[in-house]
């Protein structure tokens, strides 16, 4: 069986709890504690040098980090990950864009408004940046689903988990979805896929 | 053939140069002057609405943002990209942790030292930061790189390029590579590879 180390409320977490409850891969989750400094432990250092979860566990003892090669992992000759040679590097060019473009300024603003000890204020200088990176990346992804249904070959991917995880809630980061129509049905039609979990969802006995 | 937009100076655009020059894939340089804005025009974000270079245009005109999916895009089938699936995820962990743990530190750095008008002193106060994080970025390689020739698969693949981009030019953000040995005869090899071009290259005519 698969095991998750896991924070749960991280989206990066939540990315591979929704792709392995929608791939019916069963796994085992073991809670890691970032605010607590678990990820910073000797054992756990062990494990992912970079100190950082989500960290997926194969069966055989392998470990991967980093949430989108996680998922790319997984997906493999699987719906979520298109097979065509152009659609799986625009498959990860959206992923890529999500952790550089998108993650640092949504999820960062995130974590401080809800996670982080001391709470948001401690970051107040940082705020203005991140608001206006945060709804740049959120006007990207407007133009882009003004005319498509999904992010990359006209169908839901593991594309669409990256962008979904911390999109969703990007309102606890303090942004306003409003001025973006196509995102909200895009999120809705993401929310209405098979299989689909939220982001508090733990597997069974996990 | 294929035509890269990109910034002479800026090591997310050398990994595409230096791999398209080691594959043989002959290209066109069109430069973009990311200080001037010339990633902002119309034009280049009809083009990218991310309004970023490298962007790999392909010779049937399908364009390709993002320097490490555009670098999967090129390796596919090439000796430069793992075959395996493991393999692949991990070249693709280590793709990541660049543009999330590593970029945004060293690079970022550079930029303001070596390319923003106004110079590093406009962001002095980010400094501290960056250099913390860089140096974490740099043990995280330099624990890897004491047991490994490359970061993955025993080979050169594009996990290499995408970290040797910005960390030969470290010394460029400020950055002092004499604690990290292991990194350095990394380098060393990376530099040493069959057909290995420097960052200022230019394909004949661009």
């Amino acid at each position: 069986m698969h095991t998750l180390y896991s924070m749960q409320g991280s989206g990066n977490c939540y990315k591979l709890r929704l792709l392995m409850a929608q791939l019916d891969v069963p796994f085992r989750l073991i809670d890691v504690d970032v605010v607590e400094g678990e990820t910073r432990t000797p054992d756990f250092l062990a494990k992912n040098p970079n100190g950082r979860v989500p960290l997926l566990e194969l069966p055989d003892g392998r470990l991967l980090p980093e949430s989108n090669a996680a998922m790319v992992y997984l997906a493999e000759g699987t719906a979520h990950l298109p097979e065509d040679r152009f659609a799986r590097a625009q498959a990860l060019q959206w992923m890529f864009f999500e952790q550089y473009s998108h993650e640092p300024y949504i999820a960062v603003a995130r974590y401080w408004r809800m996670f982080a000890p001391g709470g948001p204020d401690r970051k107040a200088d940082r705020f203005p940046e991140w608001t206006e990176r945060g709804n740049q990346a959120l006007a990207v992804m407007e133009r882009h689903l003004a005319e498509r249904a999904f992010f990359v070959d006209g169908r839901y991917t593991v594309a669409d988990i990256a962008l979904y995880a911390y999109t969703h809630v990007a309102g606890e980061a303090g942004f306003d979805l409003a001025p973006y129509p196509a995102v909200r049905d895009w999120l809705a039609r993401v929310a209405g896929e098979p299989g689909h979990v939220a982001i508090d969802w733990r597997p069974q006995g996990g």
